[in-house]
């Protein structure tokens, strides 16, 4: 292993910056944790939305308008399954589907997540490695004032409407960190941890909930730097603002900044919210002010070309 | 229950029967069975392959040209699932996909394979009542030289080449008639059991293996009727001819007369097979010759009112 940086990821604001990073970091040095909290089983197939999205986002293939999903992707047999009554609010595109049935038979043969993952970034073309954070599943589970709802039935079904008051992530205490995962962090190479610019509660923290975890990353005594996901107040996709109102914090970076207090060393804002440099700095974090929003390809290399120079910064 | 006539039915043979059945006879008064030997788990789906043929050809959606599947199929995920390196021996189109779906998230939410089937047969616009022999699952294992075979490597993957020696319907001897076979076959109104011209050893065979039915086909005191698939030493569709030569019989209509001695009363083969008929009547059953070939719509029907008058009569 020879895994200079580890990126945490959930799925598609995270998935930009991994794009980034995959771009300007050798492939045998990068290594992509994705989220797993997302995972569900559905129609019988095991579906892992934030590793097909980084996936799909690092092979090319990713629908560039929706962020998820597949490309030019076709919808019979989601369609076919609304008229037979089926369940059609989580949208299967024709092609995604062969992703999930992959899966799902690979698994019954006995596979692990990590190793089905691997095989399915081969077909996609992807150099760079990416892994789940565990291959033991966990659940996140979204507790509302109507009660507890499964991730997936909160945010796709649900369209992220009910009042969140509370997570908790299933079967995270029996899980273990994935080995390829434990072996980079200890890495005499390591150079840095970077948390994507994904959700912070429903990403970033199932990540964090797999024991050891938080132990793991002081232990390298690497810089664990985090991108924010709020820019002026607002999360540019996905309820993020809306979650942290809901929990009692403001929508800004500083809360970000609060809410990983003790776990990063350090915090990149966007431009917009230079102004909480000041504040973040005084809880005893480095940060520094760029440009975070990615519209395009360029935007995601040159904001992982911005926070590699960083972490190496402050490495050294 | 006003249970006038049952049908056995297999595939693309049987299903061709079973809708000229349903074209003459109301729809309380025609339940077709289905064998279920074929079933088998792939890709984390349930797939039921002669439940499908059936409702498929009586929804009027089945592909004529292939005999099986959907119509104007489309072939998406199979082509995704194949660039995967996933197996794409077993051909899912996306249409289809969503049969087996919506199956299985039935099957894993506790409804019996037979309900899931009369939600199907209602969501496709089916009048007729369509029900698997039994919510049990059997799977038909076919014993080869080079070891037994799962139904589907052989059928399907293996194109019927291997050698049959014998024939296992793992799981019968668990198996239950399915209640609306179980009470159609104990209804006064009950005038006939008709067997379609489907394979006598993989389609029918594991329905009579069904423990109980071939006792209750004799309770009932009603003929019971097959149709040869054999036309002049040939199966229309299928290994019906080949495997009866590789049991050691001639592929000949006497020798189906013979395999379903004991069980039927009456046997209606083709024109073609006319010369067998006193053999046929020699063994103590009744036997007719007719068009058995079924072509068109027409066809099916002919044939189909052809068998019902003759059971009519024969059960007067």
């Amino acid at each position: 292993m020879s895994i200079r940086y580890i990126a945490f990821s959930g799925g598609v604001g995270g998935a930009k910056l991994a794009l980034g990073l995959a771009r300007i970091v050798p492939p045998d040095e990068l290594l992509i944790v994705c989220n797993t909290g997302d995972d569900f089983d559905h129609l019988g197939l095991r579906i892992c939305p934030d590793l097909d999205t980084v996936t799909y986002t690092l092979a090319g293939r990713a629908d560039r308008a929706q962020g998820w999903g597949l490309e030019g992707e076709t919808w019979s047999c989601l369609e076919s399954l609304a008229a037979l009554g089926g369940p059609s609010w989580f949208r299967l595109g024709d092609q995604d589907l062969a992703t999930h049935l992959y899966r799902t038979q690979r698994l019954r043969e006995g596979a692990g997540l990590g190793e089905v993952t691997t095989e399915l970034c081969r077909a996609f073309g992807i150099a760079s490695r990416i892994v789940p954070v565990s291959d033991e599943p966990t659940a996140t589970m979204v507790a509302t004032p109507e009660g507890e709802l499964p991730f997936q039935d909160y945010f796709v079904r649900h369209h992220c409407a009910p009042r969140v008051t509370g997570l908790r992530f299933a079967g995270a205490e029996d899980a273990r960190i994935h080995p390829q995962l434990a072996a980079a962090l200890e890495s005499p190479s390591l150079q840095a941890v970077i948390f994507c610019p994904s959700n912070p509660f429903l990403s970033i923290g199932p990540i964090l909930a797999i024991p050891g975890l938080k132990d793991s990353l002081k232990t390298t005594g690497k810089p664990v730097i985090a991108v924010s996901p709020i820019i002026g107040g607002q999360a540019v996709k996905g309820p993020a603002a809306k979650i942290m109102t809901e929990l009692g914090m403001p929508a800004t970076s500083l809360a970000v900044a609060k809410y990983y207090h003790g776990v990063i060393d350090a915090l990149v804002v966007d431009e917009v919210d230079r102004q909480a440099l000041s504040a973040i700095r005084n809880l005893g974090m480095a940060c520094e002010a760029t440009a975070t929003l990615m519209m395009d390809d360029d935007d995601k290399v040159q904001l992982a070309r911005m926070v590699v120079e960083y972490v190496d910064a402050l490495a050294h």
